[in-house]
């Protein structure tokens, strides 16, 4: 079963329940919900599994890192902010106390270093290291940035430049965007965005299946990291960059460039929403196939 | 390291930050965060495991029931009522299509059963199947039941009857004590409530210290399911019943009569709150030191 047909199963089968105060249920980076007169809550889970996410042996601080930087960059996603986060550790019976109490301790070195509060959890022996994160946040009032809300003729942005996680280990130390998230929503009001983790081929056919719309993009304009073919740029996955679509009226690259400066960050055009054609992702003009990392 | 070595660690370390409107933090059956005027939000995470806490081969209703149940039992225990939740599904290569559909359309239907809105999650690949659902419920302002609250010469009720859950089955399929708990709240205005998961001793035991008090049990007092030793009874660990403390002046055998024939029931004094003494937990006037299950 692929990971996709799971989700819409799952999707198919929870969205009929609202009295939550759910506004957005599964299907984007957060849930979003109602919380208070100044903001909502928005809410996701990510899991780091052995061998799946990374491999044995990997230090602490680095699992510790990565498992509430990826969470952190679906509340990027969303132009949110941090509040607190629930962790479930499993670990086998091999795993040392002094592994276990590194683990703890970078975790709550990094929390601080977010400002997220780890609130509770749950730990409890499994075959293999298995550590699941919830994180909740806030962000404005009817302000969260959904996949859905793209528009015909915005541009399509990414930061960062893509491909080579796994070979650089970027995949492990990569900074969440929340900052940069912040301000793309101030100064470009982008219509959509999302977090790039399963490469900017399946996540951009997402974002434009989700909007209702196709997605044009040309493969000269995407930012490769060095000595990286734009096949492997654009599937390898994990690059937690953001992907947004922007009104053009709102995009000038004296922004790209204070934006660049900035956060000593690319910011880069690398397509556009179009009317929605046969296949949701065209690259150069033709149809693309390429797909990401599935885990079903 | 033992499971409560390591929830002390990450007490000590994660206790630091509330910038998120955390009013308790980790070391009670939920969190407890602020949410608006007439409400608190409260959050617990659960996580089952292969051969930790079901066999392979259980069937994934059984399973989809069990996980809902035991984070709704930490929802109860603090006598809140459930909102919603986030799913992690980590499953081996070998889980089958089928077996991963009737996992999930089960959840569904027990979510809509309890009134729960799953909002999201994430599917991983995994070497066991590991299951986390984090549940977020709401609880009215300054009301959430924590485990620190007994006092001296409260008594201490328990409800239904303890032991042999996993030899009967209804480990898997008890039936979480919300309805039960609100009324317990109402009626008998306990000062202190936590769910039954580790055996009576062990959590009787953490009720104590929490509270800064001993708790004395008279053992034949103790609700002993049919065949089952008092040991056993109060050691065999998930009854998921509700332990709670009672002011004396709130007792009367006529609400605990109303309370077992409203929701058939067995509702139980088993002992009194005492002062600290050098052991936080006394079993028929002696220092009891049966331990629960520990996952490290």
């Amino acid at each position: 079963m692929r990971e996709q047909e799971l989700i819409n199963l799952a999707n198919s089968l929870f969205s009929g329940n609202s009295s939550g105060g759910v506004l957005q249920g599964i299907g984007d980076d957060c849930a979003v919900l109602r919380y208070n007169d100044k903001w909502d809550l928005i809410a996701t889970c990510d899991t780091l599994c052995e061998d799946t996410h990374f491999l044995k042996g990997t230090k602490p601080e680095l699992l510790a890192h990565k498992l509430l930087a990826v969470n952190l960059s679906d509340i990027a996603s969303m132009a949110g902010i941090p509040l607190w986060g629930i962790l479930s550790l499993a670990a086998p019976k091999t795993a040392s106390s002094a592994f276990l109490k590194r683990f703890v301790t970078a975790l709550g070195l990094e929390a601080e270093k977010y400002n997220v509060a780890i609130i509770g959890g749950d730990t409890v022996r499994a075959e293999a290291l298995t550590l699941t994160l919830t994180l909740v946040g806030k962000v404005e009032k009817g302000k969260a940035l959904l996949r859905s809300g793209a528009r015909e003729g915005d541009l399509v942005l990414v930061t960062g430049t893509l491909g080579k996680t796994f070979a650089s280990g970027r995949h492990l130390t990569f900074e969440p965007r929340l900052k940069e998230a912040r301000w793309l929503r101030e100064k470009l009001s982008p219509n959509a965005m999302m977090d790039l983790s399963d490469g900017l081929c399946e996540d951009g056919r997402r974002l434009a299946l989700a909007s209702g719309l196709s997605m044009s993009i040309a493969g000269d304009r995407v930012p490769c990291a060095d000595n990286c073919s734009l096949k492997e740029a654009a599937t390898g996955g994990e690059d937690f960059e953001l992907l947004l679509t922007v009104p053009k009226s709102k995009f000038s690259a004296q922004l790209q460039k204070r934006f660049e400066k900035k956060f000593s960050l690319k910011l880069s055009v690398v397509g556009e929403m179009t009317k929605a054609g046969k296949h949701p992702l065209l690259m150069d003009g033709k149809a693309n196939k390429w797909t990401g990392y599935a885990h079903f």
